[in-house]
């Protein structure tokens, strides 16, 4: 295979140089600067097909902030990522031009409507030069403003695994907040509550506000005790089923998972997947038309032994094959 | 809903007034003082339902101690959970007068004896005002304390989830230890062993007096291997098929759960239960005539990320979901 | 000595009662609901002569949060604490009545104009109630707010401890941030700068506005480099000689200590203060006519050791013990 | 029992001598010097059967450092083990002598194939004495070594539970390196890999060489995935066939568990085995002619918990019960 | 010097044997069993000089539990340490018999009283073998019971570093308790108070027992301040003019030291000793005819950077030079 | 001042625009890429004046490993820094063309001889492309590296702050390991002896070789006594006349700093340096003709608060401004 090449002619077995050649993936996982699977720095969108890129946002959390930490630790642990995926073998660097394009760059720390534009902004520039963004947040007010940038024609069908549905409405008088991004994207057109499936969802409420708007738009909604009872198979059919073939985007909150494997998040609650769970769950949707992803709510500073961005980036990995591959397909 | 008024008239979009109307559980979860789910502090009994409590003792471990910080740590963590069950949509709040009273106060730091008969009087106090007890320990002694306090009228069943049997008898002359709670409270005529399942038992012995202990009394004991085999469904069947109609208690030591999902208790024991197990187990409860009910040995030194509390603090809230319905019933 | 009966008659040596005598300040420290010292929880200004209180906020901050979970473990710390100053042997309670009066409460999470008119209100009612706030904090801007809210006749002095010297302007259009406390106080009158002094400042900037600001002002600056050449005691002999008679307020960023010895804060800065030299400062600022005083920028997520919050709230008593007598002298 | 002599006869309940007969295994979790499991330190191989030693090694780890220190934390947490296994009933101490051997000792610090000849001498040593060893590592290239030592009548059978093959070839010229071990002892003729099954195995790679390795040499691979479909019983069966009735060697890298249960491991592959599941498996194992067994790459830098090393002792003690039965089978 | 024949021979650049010439004191430090500074394991005490004994006790305290951990852990850190003093130039191995005696083993768990009596009964045992006792703790509770056994002929003198004074009298009834080991040694004859210096103490108390009893036996306390005021030297000078030439006994309580330096204690209070600082204040007290020392209250589970039993480890070893010089004179 | 500019023109209060003229240094700290402070990225070392550069390499460890890990965590808390110095007000990017330069690379990661001839290859780059190299460790090992790559014309003089002399010879015939860079260095050539000052040492040893070797070359040694007897003006004094004003390098060892304030590290030697004794010592070094400078044995496994890469970050800070000035009067 092609991918053996990289064995012999890089680091591990080659001379070193300071040339253009040398490729830092191939590198020890400690050493280099630390870009997603130390991917090369492109903040020029054009001449790439996947834009990796983190959100240092946190504005929109109601709990513990942190969030804004998040992209910079998935980066440092991404690193332990290598680039052939074990069970589809597919390398994601060889069906498309991945790069690193930096963090998006907000003109207020405290303002959430400006941040919001300001992300719109950010991601509009993906659907001008054509490349796919997958996003480290970054708390999950971002996919709402992900959505509005990349979105172009007509509603996507929407992936959400979560342990939240994220679909309150307005809280004191804010609407760009961590709890409300699907509300909003759904009022906006954006995404298709018919092609719309939640997995993961639970814990306590104090109001039935979201349970009912999800009841309301036809949003099929599996929770996590339906999904322990469904298994991973049956559960990635019925959520295919719904999406569909159409455009379709696809967002990992980092709390979908039990929070003894991904403590380090703001809104923990207990009783959540396990990663080879979710890792079945991403796998299963290889396949979908997707126009990007995203991993949020991972907050560096309550993961102490640093398991939360390893799951992140492992996840990340996970969307980034899939993501290659509906490049491939689309090329 | 009723509840949804909580949302629109409560913290989140009201104005913020000082006045008694002020309901702090609905402030943001890092706000205001750490009573147990931010539910009042009414140290006197007699007005509630449900009292909430805690007892800072860890005089009867063998091993590490640091129960002796558990009320403290849950009480703190607890502020993460809502009001409204997903599954059940019970909220205790609705069903019954809940209260935080406060931890049971000891004449002694140093004196098994003294300590055991301090918290049978605290416990006795519940029994005399007709309120039901929530406790979180302390080391896993307690339980024997609290059913001598509560237990007025014959044995009661008793739901028991744990790692281990703790049906020893005294160590060293001293009779009130961790490891002997359901020993004293079968000798004692408190607890029927014909009423009695224990779930997710676990780990090496230097003896085999406990495993005879059980066989001898007729105990029904599942361990972690049963019930791998069984399920949780089943499990449940076969439990509430023993512990029958009649009145009983359900205490849940945290290191039944997996130490990787509760590092933070005094004796650990690899394999154990996961929280979506944990939940299923103590919803199928749901409808016993639960007289109280416990979650002990939560030792903070031993849980650096505060799992272990998180945990503890979610299934006292399960658990005070079905003491709450009981209640209601009851009434 | 009067609190001698204390030892005798309360915990350690009496029976326990359950009734209203007993005070929980003597209690292991472990045990109890944690307000602070666990003093009594009395949201009611008026029956009090300090009341501390919490203001769990962190919306100003420029770096890393957290800060909004300073109160809660500052509380637990707190319980660490003793009554009887063993230099000074000041024991606040017996010169003062002292009650733990909760957290301010802000009708939004994400407004920091509104953040601050919601604090002003809050502490205008110190002021209306004739009471003296010892506040935890939160991130640094919530000194402006209190300041606005209790200083009600002309400019007051100011101790200012601290790694920043926090007079910078607004920032992207918002004024109540976390850097600008003292500027806006100074702007509004409620500081006089020429009584105005800082201890302990340091640390790199990326313009001269802050260092330009404070001598234009005639802010006596004492950096950290100065405080070591001086020692504690000429510093305390300078700062006395400059805030002098009058009444003045005293603020202690814990980012004044060393971040070997506060790691648990929003902007460490390398090379402060012991606690030793922090200790020496405070109690020499014995005597001032002190109107309030706080502690801020706790951040628990950074703090894993716990021992931020347990300097937070040994400087919190110190500056208690402080208050108290300022408010024996007043009566 | 012939055990219950031991709880009435020894710490609990008997006086404290200081004469040969007390024997810490009985003591207090938390006392006296950790040997593992508080076994007797004896250096001698001549008078045991089962050797339990470390090899605090880690030159051959190509990620991150740490397992030198892993043989100390193993031996720490496995004093919480207690001698009768609450399945089998087995005692490992009372079906063969079991001694602590203590560590491996290298000459070199720097230059592995200095140390793989140590290692070699070392464990040739146990063959000499006719001991078998249970060995605590260190990283994964050990293993190698206690081939070469040990295996004297032709290849033997294995049992591999990991997330990774290590079957690469040489790295940089260096052979003895902590992704080669398996690949080392086929090529020299110590293990038959039609004899040998991985379990567990998962991860991307940058190249395909080592499945290519395993598929040129007949090994049966059972990915994460395939067991995860199989089930602890099947992979047994399937392992069982597979291995067959001769001498056998069992290997089991930490990192084959999940890392949110093992984070304190050199190569942490999220989406691993959980405890059960290990225990299972190596249950699965008994009465195979085990001549052998380790626990390798737990790295406690890595593990702030310690559950990792709690792990590693438990699987140690899982395994110490097969290899006793296995030496009272051969005796 | 003598000592570089070990560097020759030993382990760093020898060839490794299995013999009985091997010293693990030489080996990497991460290797070998964790006895103290890997000092042969000897609990005879008939050929030894110095004894080095843990106490897993804590029993006493009134705070935070742990202690009992405390042996275990500075054993571990205790491997860092090197032979030869920098300053002094002292190799206590080259100047004594040292070995490591293992743990006092108590008969009980959980009376206070028996556990005095057989901490009594085993330090009794260094009196009569002539061996003098160097002690890791443990609480403080325990240097009473070490007196009480090793001091035979009249009051010793008594140097004290602590932040506490230790002199209380019985809680609830209990005498043997750790914050009572002065007053239990001063009324039982076993210490001088004219002769017994303190040093370092500070911090709130709740009554002025303490202070009093201080004043009243003319114990000469130096407050932390006044050593501030002092330096190192002049304390130094001080203190050796109180004990004198007599036999004496020194007790380092870890909570000497800033809990920044020593958070994992039992009773932390902030503003304490350097290390600079107490390595001053024990080598100052070379020459004193010390009989015995200790090293108590580290409590492990506070302490997750390990820098106190590190702290707690360079302490012991500071005070084996000094009692190996002092067996030397005596010699 | 030109610096102030930075303020109004860049992100703070201006629009974010995604060209050319971004400059990440002025974005929240938490933000972008970790590069060194966030300086651009610039493997090609010719157009620059100081190249920041990290060597994740920890093969010349005895002890701990984990300062492989260094650069990468020194990177990320180096993103704290601001850019102009509060005493000196040095800016040192608007003196020097300042860039990070990524890790060297190393053809192996087991052969330590390897290691050091590609290092020498690496920093021999800066000597050809006459760029000052600051460089963030890695072990110690490295800086004999460094010295041979960089040094052209005849020995340097060497400001060495460190707890250890590091002037060992081979171990194990390995003679490029972590104890031995000053001494490789002399005997090289690369270090003048008499130009040579040591300050911070401290620490037991097992021989005196160390010790020897110093007083044989007439190498100026302050132990960390003599130091605190001194003070840092004075010290900084007699450093100055020692290394007089030829070319000169500065090695710092975080393990100077006492290991409460830098525990990650890999031999760490508790009673060391202050952060502000440190900073005072390199301040005092402002003028000398500095040709390069490094931190080194950041090991950040063993740092969980992560204090140790702030300090480490700080002091390369410090370093770098000295080293623009240097390059600045070498212009």
């Amino acid at each position: 295979m092609a991918e053996d090449k990289f064995f012999e002619d890089k680091f591990f077995n080659a001379r070193v140089s300071y040339d253009a050649d040398f490729d830092p993936r191939f590198a020890p996982r400690f050493a280099e600067i630390a870009t997603f699977m130390r991917a090369p720095y492109r903040p020029d969108l054009r001449e790439i097909d996947i834009g990796v890129c983190g959100v240092p946002y946190d504005g929109g959390a109601t709990n513990r902030a942190g969030a804004r930490h998040g992209p910079r630790a998935v980066r440092d642990l991404s690193t332990l990522m290598r680039n052939i995926h074990h069970v589809s073998r597919i390398n994601p660097f060889s069906l498309a031009r991945v790069a690193d394009v930096g963090d998006a760059r907000l003109n207020s720390l405290f303002d959430n409507a400006s941040a919001e534009k300001d992300l719109v902004a950010f991601f509009s520039r993906f659907a001008e030069a054509g490349a796919t963004p997958l996003t480290i947040g970054g708390d999950h007010s971002i996919t709402y403003a992900i959505l509005k940038g990349v979105v172009r024609q007509g509603p996507v069908g929407l992936v959400h695994i979560d342990a939240h549905t994220d679909v309150l409405g307005p809280i004191q008088g804010v609407r760009f907040h961590h709890a409300s991004p699907f509300r909003n994207a759904i009022e906006d057109g954006l995404v298709d509550p018919a092609r719309m499936v939640q997995i993961g969802i639970r814990g306590s409420h104090n109001t039935s506000e979201a349970w009912e708007f999800c009841a309301r738009h036809g949003i099929r909604v599996i929770y996590i005790e339906e999904f322990d009872a469904l298994g991973v198979a049956r559960t990635v059919e019925i959520a295919r089923e719904i999406v569909g073939a159409g455009p379709a985007y696809l967002s990992f909150d980092i709390d979908a998972l039990d929070p003894s494997i991904a403590p380090g998040t703001g809104t923990p609650e207990a009783g959540g997947l396990t990663m080879r769970e979710a890792q079945g769950l991403v796998r299963g949707m290889r396949g979908l038309d997707l126009i990007g992803a995203d991993v949020v709510e991972v907050s560096p500073p309550f993961d102490p032994g640093t398991n939360t961005a390893l799951c992140a980036a492992t996840m990340a990995y996970e969307l980034l094959c899939l993501l290659a591959e509906a490049r491939a397909r689309q090329a």
